[in-house]
Formats: structure tokens, sequence, C-alpha cells
């Protein structure tokens, strides 16, 4: 069922925050153009942003008919930490019904979903019930920061009557789920620095500043329990009574590195420290506004004997759907008949930053129909995708497809 | 005047805490035995202890007359941060009377200071003035872990009138200084583990528990400004009032990591975060009681979410030493006369466990008398040895050994 060319796509570590991957983003972006041509898709196009391409190809020969906007990324995380996985990351793997590799459901299989079902209706039918567009990015794991341009210059050629984007999943294969929240996104690197280089701890110990000290106790400073610190960083939350929009903004450090990390013993006070600290926005929270207070929060608590440096460089606004129109309704009717089941509505945690560039820019409403599940290892080891849920996805698009057709 | 010998062993990565570099290690205890040999040193040979060998030599032919032990260490920190050298760590240079390599001042150049001073006399007077035993180990930089046991074994061996040991330095080159009081140290490493994998924290962000806020906690609970905060640690410390040894013990973490570190953005929350911290000791605080009380207070302050694991792999006692032998009387000559100045008496933050472990399992006093500088950048990148210190060095290695003479 899982075709030779889904296997090739998960075999190419297309991972977007890496510049030494650069390449595999670019065969990625090739061989899902090339594919979609072969499946009968018309104007493909690998298009250059100010980072990596957009895949871009359409079929438009439904007239009268509503046009879907469909959105994947090709692009994944880094697979570290590389020792637990079980099968080699990039050496698609199926047990037990799944398919392992890093990017399976996240987001390649999800994709891949709607290309087959436009392959399998244009094969059988020879065209599709309504007008189809293909918007696959590669930047989605580093925040999508090419796509408001590139949206922007591409306005027309990306007009539709909505966007299809299945980058979510649902807790257990009998309960699908639609997505109507996100929360928004700020993604940062700090670092601490008290000397040139790093000095003799048995000389310096008690004597020169630690950054490893500074940062750890900036950090502490960020949170009380669950509650950020950083003043101002509520004032544009809805209150919990108010908001319809439930889900807390959050603060985690990502990542953090410092001085020796190798085996054994190196008696040393590191010249440096840094951390990738990362929050997740509720409405009405603006990214570049808490990035601004952040950061003079961040300098006003790092003393003075240590320097401070701050880049923020992904960011993305939270986002609410409307769960009213009259194309949710269809894709509540597809989910009904393949699953036996109405779809769950539901906020998630994550971001998609494509949902708010195409509200605000295009002025489009997403449908957020994802057929992962909770356990698949997302940005984890042993990321996987259900073999069942490819399959019930690929009916689900088709449906979908079929009933759009009746709207217009 | 530095021989091809010298810049041989300064071009070997005996890097001890790093497995990979087993065979330089090796190497560089081979390549001492050789040249010990071929300047007239007898019953040379490299011996195998529990980790890296130790490299023993004498002459004993000056009958009735004391004998000097001569401790140094063949073993080197790593170089990192590899690109901040100037010239590449492994490839020795001379730059304006400085050679720079990894281990040139730590402790390279000063063990062949005393080798080269036994060639000059073996060469020009075909005998030494008085009895002399060279122990050269491998494991220093990683807290001499198997000498102890190795002194243990080997007491007959090493039977002495004291030791000579050049692994100090002085604040400038007109300034010769002694060695009297050193600090002790006790390393370790910490975990805290919180998942089995990484979480995506857009999934998890408020919900899940982040091994890096709770160790950047943990190290904020460790110190109160400069005051060490684990409860007994000050205990067996004699007051500033009462001690002759008024440097203060200190704590430091020599490195942090966790989560991802890469470039660019990885949204997830770690599963572990870990630290490697370090502690200097002062009399008459036991390495191993401190390691057991620093445990049971990280275990402590570590929240039940948690799992910490914790590692002491390094210990060294605090030592003092008796300026009043007549062996340190004629140290005090040879520097006076090759200096033109007294030397200066001082206490080190630094540790040389070898001080220690020969003071408690031989009974030996030891004459710390170095010839570094403290612009020598031990343990950071640019390490350097001046060659002027090289050529005094030996010239007061020579005289030293020659006023010894007039002892027995």
């Amino acid at each position: 069922m899982v075709g030779k060319a889904l296997l090739e796509l998960l075999s190419i570590p297309s991972i977007s925050t890496l510049q030494k991957h650069k390449k595999d983003i670019n065969k990625a972006a090739s061989f899902l153009a090339e594919y979609m041509k072969k499946i009968g898709l018309e104007h493909v196009k690998v298009m250059a942003t100010g980072g990596h391409p957009v895949v871009y190809a359409d079929w438009l020969h439904a007239k009268g008919k509503p046009t879907v906007l469909i959105y994947g990324h090709y692009d994944v995380q880094p697979p570290d930490p590389l020792d637990e996985w079980e099968s080699p990351p990039f050496s698609p793997t199926i047990r037990k019904g799944n398919i392992y590799a890093r990017g399976a459901a996240d987001n390649k299989c999800q994709l891949f979903i709607h290309l087959k079902s436009a392959e399998i209706l244009l094969k059988s039918q020879k065209r599709l019930p309504v007008n189809v567009k293909f918007l696959i990015e590669g930047e989605e794991e580093i925040g999508s920061l090419n796509l408001e341009h590139f949206i922007g210059l591409n306005k027309k050629r990306l007009k539709a009557d909505f966007a299809l984007i299945s980058d979510t999943g649902s807790p257990a294969p009998h309960k699908p789920t639609i997505i109507y929240g996100l929360r928004g996104l700020l993604y940062t690197q700090i670092s601490v620095q008290t000397a040139k280089h790093d000095l003799h701890s048995g000389s310096y110990g008690g004597r020169a500043e630690n950054p490893v000290h500074i940062l750890a106790k900036v950090i502490t400073q960020l949170q009380d329990g669950q509650k950020i610190t950083i003043p101002g960083f509520y004032d544009d939350v809805a209150s919990p009574e108010k908001s319809s929009f439930k889900t807390r903004p959050s603060l985690d450090v990502n990542g953090i590195w410092g001085g020796f990390t190798g085996e054994g013993a190196k008696t040393i006070i590191p010249a440096k420290a840094s951390a990738k600290i990362s929050m997740r926005l509720v409405p009405h929270q603006e990214p570049s506004k808490i990035a601004k207070i952040f950061e003079s929060y961040l300098q006003k608590i790092t003393p003075d004997t240590a320097t401070l440096s701050f880049q923020a460089y992904s960011m993305a606004r939270p986002v609410l759907v409307d769960c009213n129109t009259t194309y949710m309704q269809k894709a509540k009717e597809a989910v009904k008949e393949v699953f036996g089941v109405r779809p769950r509505f539901s906020r998630t945690g994550g971001t998609i930053p494509v949902v708010e560039i195409i509200s605000r820019v295009l002025f489009l409403q997403s449908i957020l129909l994802g057929f992962g599940l909770d356990s698949d290892n997302i940005h984890a080891p042993n990321e996987k995708f259900s073999l069942k849920m490819f399959q019930k996805g690929i009916q689900t698009s088709t449906k979908f497809l079929e009933k759009l057709a009746s709207l217009k």
C-alpha cells in the first residue's frame, strides 16, 4: 500500500534546520515535483524563496466548482538522538502496521495522502471533482521563515476558497479529530559570556564569574511554577473566562550547552553558555512584541559582569479557525462516512505558521484535518505513521473532494 | 634551544580524558622512555596501571647522597574550543619567545626541564650529583585516578628523601614562586531525566516537566553568591582566623548540555539534561565525604517528577607543604642564584593529586618549584611556555641538584 514513491521521499533527510542538508531539501522538492507531474497535476513548479523552495502544482479544470488549497511540508526535524531509533530514521521500515521514519507523520505521509487521493481520482476518472492547488513548503520545522513573503508575492496563484491541511492528529484511530486552535511560536537563542576563553577552575574558581551559573539563574527567573514571569507577557492574553481558547502559553528551554561536554573531566570555567528558549503563544499575543519584552527582561536580569546576546529567529502568531463554514460541513460528513463516527473538535498546543499567514494574507480559513496519532512520536525518536490511518486518510480526502463538488 | 625531542613530545595529542587518544597516551609514554634511555637514565620502564601507564627511570650511583623523586605528567587537557587557537594545538609553534602547544606549560616543557638538566649533567660529568628517580604519569588531568594504587605497589622503588615537582608557575618571569598549598578536587557529573525521549514542545509545553529547568534550579541552589550552600560543606574547613591556608573552597559548573544544540530551531522538551560540576577543596575537607553530602543534597532538591543520577569520578585531597626542610633551603638558594631574587612562597587554587598521595603513602614532602607563568593559558586555547623560563628552569634544576649533593 505504501508505494515506492513515498518510501523514496521518506528516505531523503530533508532536515530544514541544518545547512548541510540543503542538497537533501532540494532533492525532496524536485522529487515531489516529478511525482506530481507523473500523476497528472499541472503547472508543477519548484519555486525559489529566500530559504528553501516551495513546490507548487494544480489542477484547475472543474469549472464553477470550489478551489481547495492543499498545504503540506516536505521538511523534517533533525533525527537526534540517533541511538534511540530502533531502525535508522531515513530507512523507512514497516513494523506492526506502522511505517517508521523521521517525517513519517510530520508531514510526508500526511501530505502524500492528498497526492494519493488526487492520483486515484485522476487515474479512475481522468479528472478531479473540484479545483485543487498544492502548496508544499520546506521550512515548516523552522517556523516557515519565508512563507509569508512567498505567499504575498503569489496571491493570485494561490487564490482559493479555503485551505486543507493534514499536519495534526488524533488521540486514537477511532477518534478522528479536526483542530480549530493553534498556539503561536517564538523561538530564540541566548548566550551569556563572561570571558574571552575558558579559564582554569583551580586558578580562577571562586574568583571568576561562571556563565553557566548566570544562565541557570536567568532560566529560573523566567517562570514561577508554570507562570511565565517576563513582565508584560500576559498583557494580551484573553482571561480564561473571556476566552474560548483555553490553552495557556508555555515556555521551554529546548536545548542548553556550554563548557566541556566530552567524556571525563576538564577543570575549566567556561567562557560562554547558551540556550535555545521557545514560547508557545495564545491569542492575542504578538510574537514580535513578546520577543522585545523578553530581550529587555533578559538584559535586566543578566549581571553587568556578563554579556548577554539574544537572537529571535522563528515566530508565528496564534490562530483560531472558523468551524461553521460550508466546507467544514463537508469535511465532517466525509470523516463520518469513512470512520463511522463524527470528528471531534479540539485545540492543540502546537504551531502551524501557514494557518495564520493565509488567514491574514489570503483571507483563507483552514480545515485542519490530520491523520496522525498522538502516539506517532513526532519530533522524537521512532517517529511513525499508521498504515491504517494512511488508508483511511486517502479515503477521507477522496470523499471530501467529491462532496465539495456539490457546493457550487 | 627547544630540541627535536620536546617538539615531538608536544606533537602527541596525549589527552588522558578521551578514550580515542589511548594510542597517543601510549605513544607519549614510549617516547619518553626512549628518550630517558638515550640520555643515560637507567631502569627505564613503561609501567602499566589500571589506567594510563607510568614512566619510571632512575640514576642511583651517588652513594650517600640524597635521593630526589622528580614527578611530572605527560598527559594533557583536551584542546577545545579548537577554533580559538592561533596555531594548531598539536603543531608546536614558536612566536615571540614562547612555544605554543596544548600541554606546553602543563606539563611537557616543565617535566622536560629536569630531563634536560639530567641530560646536560650526564653528558658533561658522566654522572649526577645526587640520586634521581623519575615518576612521569599519564592521568594527572583526570585526577591521577590510578596513582595512589601504583605508588602503594611500588613503595620501595619510589623511596626517596623528597619530591620535586614543576607543575606550577609564577606571576611574572622575575617573580619565581614556590607553591606550598594546593586545593583538593571533587569532580562529578549529574543528569536530570524526566522522560524516556524528547517531547514535542507544542503538544507538551506547559504540561511536561523540563529537565533543563530543573537542572538550572538545582544549580542555583548550590551557591549563594560565593558561599556554597550544600549542608555540611564547610564543617571541616578551618575558620579563616585559625587557618594558615586562606584560600577558600569553590564550586563550578565545568560544562552543561541537554536537548537540541545544533543550529536553528528544534521545538522539543528534552528528556534529559546533564552537567559536570567540580569543587576545589581546602584543608581539611575530605573529598569522599563531600561527594556523599553533595549527592544527598542533590537528591533532596530534585523534584520527585525527575530522576537524578550522580557520578563522582575524580577526587584529590587538599594539601599543605613543609617550607622549612633543608631541601627547601637548597631550592631557595638555586632560585636566588639563577633569577637574582629569592623565591616567593604562595598558595594556589589548583590541585596536583600526587602531592597529597606521596605525603600520605610515602611520607614524602614535595617542593613545588614550577617555571610556568600565569599568562600561559593552561587548560585554555593558545597554551604556551616561555623559552626564557625553559632555559632558567634548566639552570635552576642543575644548580639545585648540585647544591643537594652537599647535604649528606
